[in-house]
């Protein structure tokens, strides 16, 4: 069901009270969101704590009492304590023995302790039946109601008909359960609220200190050196120009580098003639970033698009021209149309645009619920047909657009070469050696190592 | 599996026929549709019926028997009749007695009953095991084959393994069955069919409200006025010019409109010292719709987007192009390039592309399987930092667009604000307050307030 | 949990080792790329295999052991040997009795036996519990780690217990386990990952067919016959101009492809009066190839779009605008306004852009996850309302953009009508059609056909 629906779920709760009592042990701030939540959806709730005066606190349709009488009246306990106290439960093993207890707490790091904590509160209590869950949802959001973001309640346990009762509370709640499996699992759902986009931290670092290096170095010669030597205040192409002399290096640059840990993978495995031994480890981070590199690269893309096409709303362009006819104009002459620039014109305006949808393809592709729809065939078909066929147009986009000036010295201001041309290096590298390895004579052995064969069976590990 | 595949299992069903019988009691549409998709996939199917006469009506494959009869032979029953006639089914609550009855039946409209059909059902029945289903998947498309869409089926209900048997069947129509959890769930899933985007509702009014009124006031403003006092007819400007200027004041208004409810829910917050009370209802429904409200916003910075770039090919901008050069060369002139309006014009270009692309990926990132697939930490920096970002950024490129107006009396026609002036009033509100409440000695008690301190906890609910 | 964080735990498995041991019968590519990855994850693995001498190139911390003495040390047995080689299984019936044994082949092309390999299996033990799975993974993503696509792994099997073991260790292995119900869907599950796109192939090779002649005939008419008849050399229009004429065309086209068999269903609804006959096949086929089509002309839509949109940016576009311009400053008049070319231009760019806005919201609807989370009335509100707005609007565009033309014997080269013309056959004929459908005394009766009514009872089938 759609979160709308759930939402106005929550608004109007099931007047029909007949689900079963929860006992939540802790009156913590995540302890009472839970509970008002779960009064809300029409469980009866009551807290387990060592003094029951602190009432006001706690949601007022609910029940306080001692940990051992609120353990009694359900069988669900929710245990809304901190790791560090889990030890005070000991006691009360022998009323806890066969209930299900829902371990929902987060540590303050990744990894905090050796074990999960789901894992060391079902040792200290080895005759209960511990499940971990609910530590994905926010106290925040379950409080206010604006579960805008995620649903999904990750659970995990040893114990099936346990997971059962939790996960028939969490779908009352209006939230959507999620077996992860084993209490085995309860690291890493311990671990998942502390993320903050771990896969994209390396990409995104690599981007900036690339963009910052290209920024300044089309700075220097497309600002200060017009600045010096042909004395032109052209400052404010930094606004648009600039960003757009880097925003296409970045792309080309970053697409580049997704194709190019395979191509590295595909001569290592030819070297050492086997594919049953593990690349080196920044072979195989960099394999995993290739998704966000080309997210990333994708993004530069866009804005290069769209800073493109703002061109003829910009007062200096608009100027130019205007300077250009009028020359013409009082010069009284009216220049031929250039074919051969014509051409060339339209083709790399026509290649970009091809090279640039196809890229969008690819992001479309990659969105979670497009890429569970397709099968390893159909995805690597166009991630990897599709996506060297992107390569190549934005790579030809890039060399016509500025081919004219690779033999034209003014092109290399301070002996630099321009932006662009940098631009090609990585993308010319893939495809040359791409080109090679789509030789029979190279991809028959790759193919073969790739299916199991080896050249060298007793050396393998 | 993909919606591809499973049309391709259904266009060539099974041969090896094992599945077990399926009795239908009902012979009205839905009935005989369901019952042809069985057959199809495999299943064998009884009718239960009154008269054993009506078989032309039937797929050719079916049987047709009494109730009891029909009943009897198969353990899974599916109650194709309307909620009004199920009293009928009392007299064979013995045959019934142990069998899976699956209510597939949906109402004229949202919780026209004080219990749903599936929980009514099983109070008629308390022997049979009631599971609710079916009832979201439209006969027509069940028909005619063409699942476009959602192949989800909603299934709830009390008994573990009748609803196994339920899910079971679900899978071998080709569909996708959801756990709902118990047959409380019922009366969720019976509204789900009925509704018509009702998240959507109070934010398009409010859009269409708005748009209008800013619709006629840049009509008054833009083609009156210029009609009245400069005798110029531009009553084309309805099609490009007037929209382009309703459409980025939406924009910014509704994005405003996003953030504004989390500034009062804060205020409201502090004033109060505790956040264990509940928002007035506005606000709880204001933060409910903010989702949608910001994807509205979207698309008319979006709509903005295009319009703007498609002005070089209106013909009144390239009659205005000639006009200016023109009499630039009769008067056999050159202006010279004006720095601060190209600063002015590239710096409000640059601002308005890089919100507009903060904007998008805030929109991607609401897509329902992106929001998965972050957690709450993902989700909340995305969607407040970088909206923030993205509002400040819109807000000035709106503010560098047309600050050299503000202090122009010749922008003030009928001694009214000009159009996009009054679109920076949202925004800027809600900028200033944002900006106060980042202030340590503001945002220091806020957070602890949010962590479940109370400033005055003996008046707590 | 997201993919990063999975693979955060492949990288860094789990050490707190409880995991059940699994037997792998078979040493082949993929039983030693499952093995690996079984290993990394925290699971003794023992293979079975007839020689226990090829120990090298197995993961070396696996067991080797004959197939019965290693299938007594686990309950689950993963069967990752070829279908050819199944009878071997036979003599080991006794000591699989009871076991778990999971099928993972694959065949080399669909429907290649005529029961699945999982059934072929379950027939020859008919004492164990045989689960399909993990066909559908590739080996070489398994090795490397490079899990970038899909994460699922589809499912099915007659023991539920037996499933629910296998699913664990799916959920061990940091992959998501679909159940897909019973043995029966393993033909489906096998014939999954040999897809390539099945259904998009007739759209695709329809839409390059039309593409192609599209093409030719706008190559003829706009450069051949310029260059004979006016003999100006236009050739590298063939980069952008008649790309940019093709799009259009296809885009509307296949726009109005998508509603055509809808209205042919009407019509043979109506004419037969029943709904409860099948279509002729190829309007079944065409039925479910509606999305595609519409996906299809959403891209020719969208490069469309942008073609358009570079235009002010073409040196020929530049030199045209200049040679307009300088002609009438030589002359020394200015043009004045014309107000209907004003008109006309601004509102098929307005009716252009709101019709592909339209078109584009109809293709985010399609994406899974949206489509998911709306009910079928939503789903035909959007895409029956508005796909017929988006079609009206498209063709207005059309329409209006070459209104002039039709009258103009310029525009019939070599006696052929342009190519524009030729775009509007398909949606006015659709157009024209739906609106005599929605008149009351044609949709009363569709409406009840549909509700399930007949006006022949006697003749159905």
């Amino acid at each position: 069901m759609n979160k709308n629906s759930s939402n106005i779920m929550a608004l109007a709760p099931n007047t029909s009270n007949k689900r079963e009592t929860v006992c939540i042990f802790g009156t913590g701030d995540f302890g009472r969101a839970l509970g008002h939540k779960m009064i809300q959806s029409g469980y009866p709730v009551v807290y387990g704590s060592r003094s029951t005066q602190i009432s006001n606190l706690i949601p007022k349709d609910a029940e306080v009492l001692g940990h051992a009488e609120a353990a009694q009246k359900a069988a669900i306990i929710i245990i809304a304590i901190q790791r560090q106290h889990y030890n005070f439960l000991t006691p009360l093993a022998e009323v806890l023995h066969g209930k299900v207890l829902v371990d929902i707490s987060n540590n303050l790091k990744l990894n905090q302790y050796p074990e999960s904590n789901a894992e060391y509160l079902a040792q200290l209590l080895p005759g209960s039946k511990v499940v971990k869950g609910f530590n994905t949802v926010s106290a925040w959001a379950l409080q206010s109601g604006t579960l805008d973001a995620s649903r999904q309640v990750f659970i995990c346990g040893d114990d099936v008909e346990a997971k059962q009762m939790v996960m028939n509370i969490v779908r009352g709640l209006g939230l959507t359960p999620v077996d992860k499996g084993s209490l085995l699992a309860a690291q890493e759902i311990e671990n998942y609220p502390l993320q903050l986009f771990p896969m994209w931290k390396f990409p995104i670092f690599l981007s900036l200190g690339l963009g910052l290096f290209f920024f300044f170095y089309s700075l220097a010669l497309d600002v200060i050196h017009t600045y010096i030597y042909e004395n032109n205040n052209f400052s404010f192409f930094i606004a648009i120009t600039v960003p757009n002399r880097v925003f296409p290096v970045m792309a080309l640059t970053l697409f580049g580098l997704v194709y190019l840990p395979g191509i590295f993978a595909a001569i290592i495995q030819l070297h050492r003639g086997t594919k049953y031994r593990r690349f080196p480890d920044w072979l195989d981070k960099w394999m995993l970033a290739r998704k966000q590199l080309g997210l990333i690269a994708l993004a530069f893309a866009s804005l290069h698009a769209v800073f493109t096409l703002v061109t003829p709303l910009r007062a200096f362009a608009s100027w130019r021209t205007s300077k250009q006819i009028i020359s013409q104009a009082l010069s009284n002459e009216t220049v031929p149309l250039d074919h051969t620039n014509a051409w060339l014109s339209d083709s790399y305006l026509a290649m970009g645009i091809l090279g640039f949808f196809l890229f969008v393809l690819l992001g479309i592709t990659s969105l979670p619920s497009v890429s569970n729809s397709v099968n390893w065939r159909e995805f690597r078909f166009v991630q990897s047909k599709l996506g060297y066929l992107a390569l190549i147009l934005c790579t030809a986009h890039t060399m016509i657009y500025g081919g004219k000036w690779f033999l034209n010295p003014s092109a290399y201001k301070w002996y630099l070469p321009d932006i662009y041309m940098l631009s090609l290096v990585v993308p010319c590298a893939v495809l040359v050696v791409k080109f090679v390895l789509i030789f029979p004579c190279v991809d028959k052995p790759l193919t073969r190592i790739r299916q199991g064969w080896e050249r060298n069976p007793r050396y393998s590990e």
